[in-house]
């Protein structure tokens, strides 16, 4: 890519987004449908002035990066930790329902093959956590009891995705359901998820211990980056998803984080004050990059909107994806049904995670053309439905 | 690039870049030249762990483009304009005195063709902006009398410089000394410079006058990043510089910037402070990237060091790239002959700006090898020892 021409297409990305996310939300609808619609104007849906490509991808994800690590930093693990149980319950029916419905829909209603099949229900397992935590944000509701359900079911969704992906993978190659490199993959997540919270909080101590005593400005936002760089990478090498390891960075850092034994690790108020001055401005850049990313990749022109099956399986299977997910949530305790619904609503949105599950099945020759351009709609309706919900029914939360 | 690559690649950039900043700093040696080692490091002529690629490439010229918009920012146009006669006799000087003596010593010394003669007195009109802006502002001297004179000259070297590039260009392919092409870029630049400020002073109060009431949070940093993107292009668009667009977008913001008969569009000092509020750290985390690939492009390992021929062109070729930059400040009044010699000083690092004219000579096979390595090795030097004098002669200034 040109570089002039780079200079050109963020200044469309982050105009535009910011334009029709601020006139989304004079008109009362969420903002970060009008970061989508960005996206779907700028891509091949709409004028087609911007084509995906590799340094965008890169801008995209760490838009996500960041934008996990800043809930990380607002997060109170003992909050965490007490929505952990139904957040676990939340997130494996959440991946099981769709998973076997979608799967079951695929070979019984529609005959598609074992191979299609199981690449259609890994898609609509999928959970985008960006959509529903912008959503959350929007409306000053990312500390709420049911938010801290939703973000433990999606970040723990994305794991199992993660492994999910690593199975059906296999599978397709191999045509042998093999579960000794899903289990390796499932150890090395959980080390991750044990080790890294102690290695982030001593690290994040030093980076406490070392400031102050800089002479080269610039000592926050390189030294936080460079943290959540180095979790991101090696949340992924150990197999888990990238989003895991910001996440964990920005918990390493919050108020309310401590260890058994480690009290004198402990953060103080103005450093996490110090760490959110520096690191707000650049999330702030690359958040908008993302949204307008995935919008980017819904690619309507895929699409033959004239076909009668392309609806009556677009019907079924959105059906299933709203309603499977949906479910998932009422097998927990919650105050009232209403917030099991909210947490329900907020588990629907599919956005990039299922974007990439059915580009995989398509790029991988398992997908058809017209299987994939279905997902893609199941995929674009139940990522800007739920967002609406969310805003209009918050208020129905029993606290 | 993968992005899990990437993430890696990022960090070990901010970190190192930290690290050798920071030791270089305590050992009273410019911070610039710490961040230029760890590239070096980092790059082909240490342990080759990352290779130059697009999105490195993008990143770092929007680090170049923030650290133009932040002096631009902090300049004050009266100023700028006092030193403006200075500023072009420098750079004039600068451009005719390098590019002489080069083609000369190219043609009668060593016997080169007349096309690597152009290439190599091209290379050596070059002046790194970067890395003397950064040496001044860590001693905080980027407001004195000598940084507007050296600011406004290396600015305009860089406009002279892509009018030399395009006229040596067409040379090098027609093999006829063209006036028109060159006429025509010359009067696009022009036309860019008389219309570019009213632009950009009319949209920063635009700017103004929509914030504080918008409703989706990050206004400022999307806002600002995109005014600078938009000039960035457009001042490559008119054949002029990406720096010289998000320069003047910088001054348009800044306090001290009035038009003729646009006093209702004066920028409040709130402005400029939030302004600055949301910037610092979005530069401070682009700087860095740029001073690292600069060294990572400082490839050692074309250099034959053991040729006899290389250290006596090299030594040739140095003393012309040296003695014909500092001259050049001589023709200028100052308080002081330390003042010239600081301003001389202040423009001999050729930086990237020499790196990309060498490059684009190699790639286009005018350049050898062996004399593609020498200038490379000219460019190293004079970007790394300047920075040292600076730093410790700049007590000597008269003000």
């Amino acid at each position: 890519m040109e570089i002039h021409q780079f200079f050109l297409t963020l200044f469309l990305i982050l105009i535009l987004a910011r334009i029709l996310g601020e006139l989304f939300a004079r008109l009362n609808i969420p903002s970060v449908l009008g970061e989508l619609l960005a996206g779907v104007l700028l891509g091949a849906s709409g004028f087609n002035f911007i084509q995906p490509n590799d340094v965008l991808k890169i801008l995209a994800e760490i838009g996500i990066i960041l934008l996990l690590f800043e809930v990380g930093l607002e997060t109170d693990v003992q909050k965490l930790k007490n929505a952990g149980k139904k957040s676990f319950i939340v997130a494996i029916l959440g991946v099981v329902f769709p998973f076997v419905f979608g799967v079951l829909a695929s070979l019984y209603i529609f005959n598609f093959s074992f191979d299609i099949a199981l690449f259609v229900g890994g898609t609509l397992t999928a959970t985008s956590i960006g959509i529903t935590l912008r959503v959350l944000k929007d409306i000053h509701q990312e500390q709420s009891n049911i938010a801290q359900i939703v973000i433990g079911a999606a970040v723990i969704d994305d794991i199992i995705g993660i492994i999910l992906l690593v199975f059906i993978y296999d599978y397709s190659i191999s045509k042998e359901l093999s579960f000794g490199n899903t289990m390796s993959v499932t150890a090395m997540v959980l080390s991750f998820i044990i080790i890294a919270p102690i290695v982030a909080k001593v690290l994040s101590y030093l980076i406490h211990k070392f400031h102050g005593d800089t002479l080269v400005p610039g000592y926050m936002p390189t030294i936080i980056i460079s943290l959540i760089m180095f979790f991101s990478y090696v949340s992924h090498a150990f197999g888990a998803p990238a989003i895991l390891g910001s996440f964990v960075a920005g918990v390493a850092l919050s108020r309310r984080f401590f260890l058994p034994f480690g009290s004198f690790l402990q953060t103080n108020e103005e450093m996490v004050q110090k760490v959110q001055t520096a690191m707000t401005p650049i999330i702030q850049i690359f958040t908008p990059i993302f949204f307008v990313m995935v919008g980017l990749s819904m690619d309507l022109t895929v699409i033959d909107f004239a076909s009668g099956h392309f609806w009556i399986m677009s019907g079924v299977f959105i059906l299933i994806a709203v309603l499977s997910k949906y479910l998932g949530a009422f097998f927990i305790t919650q105050k009232c049904y209403q917030n099991n619904s909210l947490i329900g609503l907020s588990m629907i949105p599919r956005g990039e995670v299922g974007l990439i599950f059915a580009e995989m099945g398509r790029v991988n020759g398992i997908l058809p053309n017209d299987i994939y351009a279905m997902l893609i709609f199941v995929i674009i309706v139940t990522t800007v439905i739920p967002p609406f919900l969310l805003k209009h029914y918050f208020k129905f939360e029993c606290t």
